[in-house]
């Protein structure tokens, strides 16, 4: 069938905790959806086998949707060969080093197989259906344990030259600065995420520094943004300063997509964005400080409006749109 | 007449120091060009004065070449307001504040004028006859007085939503960092100019540091980076210093380039490309350093092939396309 007469497809973003899958129609309508564990740490053989499981549901659930596409969408996080179907590398799923996800699903599924990676999907889910619903031109920040992003142009997926493109928790904000776990200095991700966030946090209570947090922290696991931010909103003068510096850096970022492209509106999502106002407003007011007025007006930041569904609802787009 | 049938446009290029001109095929071969000064303390209505003259021995010059387009395309360093055809402000033009060149110009000339960014035509020209040449997506640096850029995507300039988009010269590389003269804290600009490569050495020198270079600088505007990046190859350690600091804070833009857009070539251009190797080496070198191979392949970068005639080569070609 071609993609004009198909009206709805299966997505399913595997990322490191969950696996999330819906059936979505070609307006980016939720029909069906579910979310399961991951259970990464038992290896790559076994979540291919929970994958192949979520998409039989999917499958069911869809058996009476007439035009289904027969394409299946894939988010999975981290770096993807698109060309091969091959995840090069994930951080967070265990052993994940080039392995063929498209060959194996495709073969198992007996069903074509798109594969894109999780910040792409996100930013395809939430332009066509979320917060970036009504401009041409978006870029979506996920900012969780590390920072993603997807770059909508001309209401298109930027993917850059070889796919590379999109990498904006590893642009550098601060050149010579702290070293961040993909081995550079200074990226993004290394002073805002939510991870970064944490570990920042615990070194200025382990500096002695009072703070209602000190009770929680032992390592950086233990500490989440939620935590920190509603600490920061109680009064807690750690959390606020953690959380200030946080929003600080991810202004910088914004400012700097405005600067380089100049978007349509930039979306705050992943994790850290269910702390909504307490993260957009803060970083807003960041902006507008430290942006310089010469460049026109500042740049138009929303918080996602998806969620957990981003991600397999712009993979079943996705599907729709390549098979 | 209609795009398809002119294969020729003059173009001028507006910059602090010298207007340059030429009458440009739709190919980018120059007929004919020239270079005169700007003469920009005399005033706004002096520098239109000289743009006219110069439009008019541009005319004189295509006048017995077929197929030259009415339109005439100008490129203007800073901010540029293309619907209104007004240089809304020019950091190296004396005055300009919300000059309507586009009116003066067309009511005096007779001819649709074209009003771009310098950095954007200079990269128009580059990508069409310059270091561009077979890719389809290109970033340009211009490194000069201050920093400028130009984006290609899928072989089309790059705007932005509201034209604000190619601003790389302010993007923060160094959050709460040094003063930039746009206002903002940290911007690329502030440490990888060539005046501010300058106001480094000289920093150094008035610190104590023994350097060849002492007795030509009391002011930054006396030490050119030609002049710091030859006393850096003949052994000069201040000079190398700095100019090795340059060249990181550029590798750190072109892999924060890469990272957002991943285009086929970043091009560094401007008066400080004049340096080739002696700018394009240290840089890949850095590039190379400080870049993380999780992310795929290191950019290619190159150097600029047009010179100072990149701008109005773009100027005129854009007026081809917009006429």
């Amino acid at each position: 069938m071609s993609s004009a007469e198909n009206s709805f497809a299966i997505g399913i973003d595997v990322g490191g905790t969950a696996i999330k899958a819906g059936v979505v129609s070609s307006a980016g309508d939720i029909l069906h959806k579910e979310s399961t564990p991951t259970e990464a740490t038992a290896g790559v053989e076994h979540v291919v086998d929970r994958i192949v499981e979520t998409a039989r549901r999917m499958e069911a659930a869809a058996g009476n949707v007439r035009a289904c596409s027969d394409a299946i969408g894939v988010a999975v996080a981290g770096n993807i060969d698109r060309g091969n179907g091959v995840v090069v590398a994930s951080p967070n799923l265990n052993g994940w080093h080039g392995v063929p996800l498209v060959l194996r699903l495709s073969a198992i599924l007996d069903r074509p197989v798109v594969l894109e990676n999780d910040a792409n999907c996100a930013a395809v889910g939430e332009f066509r259906r979320g917060a970036g619903r009504g401009v041409d031109n978006m870029v979506l920040l996920t900012l969780g344990t590390g920072i993603g992003s997807g770059i909508i142009l001309d209401r298109t997926l930027w993917r850059g030259a070889s796919d590379d493109a999109g990498e904006l928790g590893h642009t550098i904000v601060s050149v010579g600065g702290r070293r961040c776990v993909c081995g550079q200095q200074g990226c993004l991700e290394v002073y805002a995420s939510g991870k970064n966030t944490a570990r920042r946090a615990i070194e200025l209570i382990a500096g002695g520094e009072t703070s209602s947090l000190a009770a929680r922290c032992t390592t950086d696991d233990d500490l989440t943004t939620e935590q920190i931010v509603r600490a920061a909103a109680d009064g807690d003068r750690v959390a606020g300063r953690v959380w200030e510096e946080t929003c600080r850096y991810l202004a910088a970022a914004c400012i700097n997509i405005q600067h380089t492209l100049n978007p349509d509106r930039i979306v705050l999502g992943g994790g850290m964005s269910a702390a909504r106002g307490l993260l957009r407003e803060p970083v807003v007011r960041a902006v507008r400080t430290m942006i310089s007025p010469q460049f026109g007006k500042p740049p138009d930041i929303g918080i996602a409006e998806l969620g957990n569904d981003a991600g397999f609802v712009g993979a079943a787009l996705n599907a729709l749109q390549n098979e």
